[in-house]
């Protein structure tokens, strides 16, 4: 097969321990005024909030604090807060927090400038160029965010959740501080962790994917299958938070420029209906839709395997290998099964008709009907 | 290890067979009006360079060609080049060949605007933001130029290869079709192949690397390794070709973001003085430059091995390997030896002083002294 692709990275990375200091050169580059930090309310009464506050203000900048974002963003949080937006003629957005306030910020800076509802920009073409310049600041490593273009919201009339995509909502500047994740409690680093081996794995094998696409998934498989127990075990261990950001990070940048696929398809699905956490909802199905894919994806599996450290020359062998690796992972770190999010196995009809209408069905390496989403979902459950 | 760094791609990338077709629509979004096409007098004469004069035409935009560009392109070239864009008022640049154009239109972007001569730029800060919008469209697989903030340029007074670097100058836009090398003899695709290779390895090994350059870099190793004697053997094989063409994209990607090291500071010394082709003097070096760096890149070095295929479990073990497959590949595809550059070893203290000041000496995984040079040059030359 010969490769073709487009690669564009519109947002300027700046990643580090303590990087969190050139917020106030990065926002006068950006020649801010008036900025909205947009966050969630258990963020907004932390001290990283307040230092963040800090640094705004000593650049003589104006600032609002908008911090209503709930989990699984609605599309009501984000219509209230880009009327605030306008109100206040914010000029920049900064977004702080997991992939809830980000992805909101994203969907804000399209609002804020075009108008209209969320709904109005699904689809390709619909959100033009003239959006608010964002920069992001992500405080858990996980959903990688902070350098997509994609901002996925709930619908909450239809309870459907919906993806808007543009390099034009991608942030101009991405702040990467994995200090910021120091105090992220175990069970979210656990979640958010095997989030971004999902990102990871799925970007390096869906259909549409492209080397560069490819090179940094795998990598990012690496840092974070490697880091994962020690980060959620030992949350204060720098070296650990580092290499699960970094992961992050790199697992953003192969999906973004690749796809999700069927495990996406599948959690998505869960977060509309029972507004679980997404990474924990990925978690829960990342081994089940491996083992599905297996026919198709072996070889990569394989590579996946080797890249978190299996030492097995057998490609089949070591696909199978790497996906039970994954399972004891989930295990290790204490990742809940699907029965605990209150799942009604009568709701897995309906699911499955909401992964296979997901927009990314089609990147999943081997091809998934409603049917075998059904199957999928009553393996997970009795599991 | 905590990672710092900062990642910024100014280029927009499209890439794939038949893929230069999409020229004529990124000139307009650049809004080109008055184009420059920086070229050599070898590719004036193709019909590449005639079907890429044919869409400008289609697409109703003016345009000069500037075919005087030397190989090794010197200060002259750059300085007259720049001057002929002030008189015909060129408001981008299209650069189109080798390494050679692309980094001499690199360095015409800022003269043109911004006067003066070449050597003015050398150092931190030096190019302001103001440059020509550059194209660029490599035809050969081997320079990654395309995508790198970096031109290097010889000054003929001195004698001496010095680089200017900015992310100013980088293209805006790299158009990257494998095509365009179908017809590269079998001599140019096994320099610049290794070149290639060089820029990988050093990216991947640099001091100064970081993830995202260690991800692309190493994947750079797998495809340039497992694809260089089909490419060199079987020119047409288009396959081969695009495997080639991502290595040297990916390994452009890689050494931008970190550095190259020793192989280059003792090639540009070589190139300075002989003006001998840069691939070439690269693709003799890098065996022993590695064997040198042994002792202080050994497990990073067993990582190349095993991307290129070598199946050994001990890491001391693979990184010998992996250096002896290199000299293998190298001899398979006909690569000369330093003798058949007509060196004189009386040169060799003043090559090994020029190594010792090349700025990318310090990104070398081990600390290189001018005698360690000098002995690195006599072991290439009596080997």
């Amino acid at each position: 097969m010969i490769n073709i692709f487009d690669f564009i990275l519109p947002t300027k990375i700046r990643y580090g321990k303590g990087i969190i200091e050139v917020l106030g050169e990065e926002l006068r580059l950006l020649n801010a005024k008036k900025v909205m930090v947009i966050t969630d309310k258990g963020l907004a009464k932390t001290d990283m909030l307040k230092k963040l506050i800090f640094i705004i203000q000593k650049e003589g900048i104006d600032f609002v604090i908008y911090d209503a974002i709930e989990a699984n963003p609605k599309d009501y949080n984000v219509e209230d807060c880009a009327a605030k937006a306008r109100e206040i003629s914010a000029d920049t957005l900064v977004a702080f927090g997991g992939g809830s306030p980000i992805d909101a910020a994203k969907a804000v800076a399209v609002l804020a400038k075009q108008g209209g509802k969320v709904r109005d920009y699904q689809g390709k073409g619909k959100i033009k160029d003239d959006c608010l310049p964002l920069l992001t600041i992500p405080t858990t490593a996980g959903t990688g965010s902070e350098v997509t273009f994609s901002s996925v919201i709930t619908d909450t009339k239809e309870k459907f959740k919906f993806t808007i995509k543009s390099t034009a909502i991608a942030a101009k500047t991405a702040i990467i501080d994995p200090e910021l994740t120091l105090t992220v409690p175990p069970m979210t680093t656990a979640a958010t962790g095997i989030d971004a081996l999902t990102h990871a794995i799925e970007g390096y094998t869906a259909n549409c994917t492209e080397p560069i696409a490819e090179a940094v998934g795998l990598y990012a498989v690496e840092y974070i299958a490697k880091n994962i127990v020690e980060a959620v075990k030992n949350g204060s261990n720098l070296e650990a938070r580092d290499k699960m950001m970094m992961g992050s990070l790199l697992a953003g940048l192969s999906f973004s420029h690749a796809d999700v696929a069927s495990v996406h398809c599948m959690a998505e699905a869960l977060g509309s209906i029972y507004d679980a956490p997404h990474g924990m909802c990925n978690s829960i199905l990342l081994p089940y839709v491996m083992e599905y894919n297996l026919p198709e994806a072996g070889y990569k599996y394989a590579r996946i395997a080797r890249a978190m450290g299996i030492d097995e020359a057998d490609d089949n062998k070591a696909a199978e290998k790497g996906i039970e690796h994954i399972k004891q992972l989930s295990r290790e770190i204490g990742l809940p099964v699907i029965k605990s999010l209150n799942v009604n196995p009568d709701d897995f009809e309906l699911l499955a008709e909401m992964s296979v209408k997901n927009g990314s069905n089609a990147s999943n390496p081997r091809s998934v009907t409603k049917e075998d989403y059904v199957m999928l979902f009553n393996k997970a459950y009795n599991d």
